[in-house]
């Protein structure tokens, strides 16, 4: 994609990016449902206050109830011509509720789409290790009773990165294009009583990285109770078979984390 | 203290000491009120379900409105003999909302008083700098719009330490029995967006913390705009005037982060 012209966009008003955070917990997901408070819903009634008519957008993952962001995208065509594309952040956080909260805001080039032209999505899962749960996070990290071994989880985690069929780790009977992602890394990481799963790829299928959280934690546990490891990560990715996963980690503990595109 | 005998003050129910944590924000603070929601009076509603008769505690440290804890202490007396100390926790856990859990539970000598018998407490404030609300942690960080320079602010801290009257950070007209207190740390540490204020003292008085911390923030920011300034920290001590403060960082940053016992 080659650069835009900022200015030239700003007085048409023009395509526009934001990048998002939201608290997921009172949320039934990204995706506009009727009846339902969503992220996509919440938002496009704020655009819609800023437009005076219905404003349509596009994101760069749709992420599940109680999912969390720090760095979703959203893309829109605005015909607004008084909001310079920087100023749709601070606009947009004036007429939104506490539980979503606009980055920033940027013009790009016309027929950029938030989706499409993703090239990487960001994930991050966080875990807790502690005897009760501590309120202040129950929220927004997943409690595990205690410490697993880092390096152990990562030999496991390994496993993931390249192109692979994920379909162990997709929800049963999703209807996905291809199962096939590009993991470009996998990675635990502990500070304190934290621990912090990065995952980066192409693109995830439905409840993937909580599939994949869920599986490897399961498995570390298996190891710290000293039960035998009858498969391999490898192995159970290869054998493509839902049921060889472990559970699926809550979704309080995930977070979109960034999107990457092609620079324009 | 001596060491306690854990059996016999089992058998009889004696004198217990929790652990707790709390998310703050549901809270009109810790201590019991009228027709308030309390962290005292929804811990000791709990007890009394417990114990089938009123039971009364007592806290290392009474926290504001807002304000969060992850190692606050309350002890209180039983005559419930069928619950070892150690089961007080997972027994409260499970009438407890979820905004209040035990962390652990033992047995403590008789007389035991967890808010004379603290001999140091130790506090968290929490900031995080960002251009714009991060959901997630609006109720748990204060954000700041620019990193501070986290030695300079270390430079500050360090004149807290010491035994000092404390008068400048007090609430006015507050009455304390004493405005001294002994600081035995105050620094200031950075990761990423996150800037944290670790803070241990014999004892603080009400809304210390926050003044100190709203006080070297503000010190901060203004040096990053490149003002003079017009006196040092110790200055501020010395001046033993409210006034000279600077504003009372907002409560949903503090953290009662632990409190301290003589072994026994």
């Amino acid at each position: 994609m080659n650069s835009g012209t900022g200015d030239a966009v700003h007085a048409a008003g023009g395509t526009i990016l934001l990048r998002i955070a939201y608290d997921g917990t009172d949320f039934a997901g990204y995706q506009i449902q009727n009846r339902e408070r969503t992220v996509q819903g919440v938002l496009e009634d704020a655009l819609t206050r800023l437009h005076r008519h219905p404003v349509r957008t596009v994101c760069a993952g749709r992420t599940d109830s109680g999912v969390h962001a720090v760095g979703q995208h959203v893309s829109f065509k605005s015909d607004h011509g008084g909001i310079a594309p920087e100023a749709f952040a601070p606009a947009l956080n004036s007429v939104l509720p506490p539980d979503i909260s606009v980055v920033h805001s940027r013009a790009v080039p016309a027929g950029f789409h938030a989706q499409y032209d993703a090239r990487r999505r960001h994930y991050r899962y966080y875990l807790y290790a502690a005897p009760a749960i501590l309120p202040h996070r129950r929220r927004y990290a997943w409690r595990i009773p205690e410490m697993p071994h880092v390096e152990r989880l990562n030999r496991d985690a390994e496993a993931l990165v390249g192109e692979h069929d994920f379909t162990t780790f997709a929800v049963a009977g999703e209807d996905h294009q291809s199962m096939v992602r590009h993991v470009y890394y996998a990675r635990f990481s502990a500070a304190n009583d934290t621990v912090v799963f990065e995952i980066g790829a192409t693109g995830f299928l439905r409840r993937m990285v909580r599939s994949l959280v869920g599986t490897l934690v399961e498995r570390e546990r298996n190891r710290l109770r000293g039960a035998a490891e009858d498969s391999t990560m490898a192995a159970l990715i290869e054998s493509r078979c839902r049921a060889s996963a472990g559970t699926t980690a809550p979704p309080w503990g995930l977070f979109l984390h960034d999107v990457e595109y092609d620079p324009w």
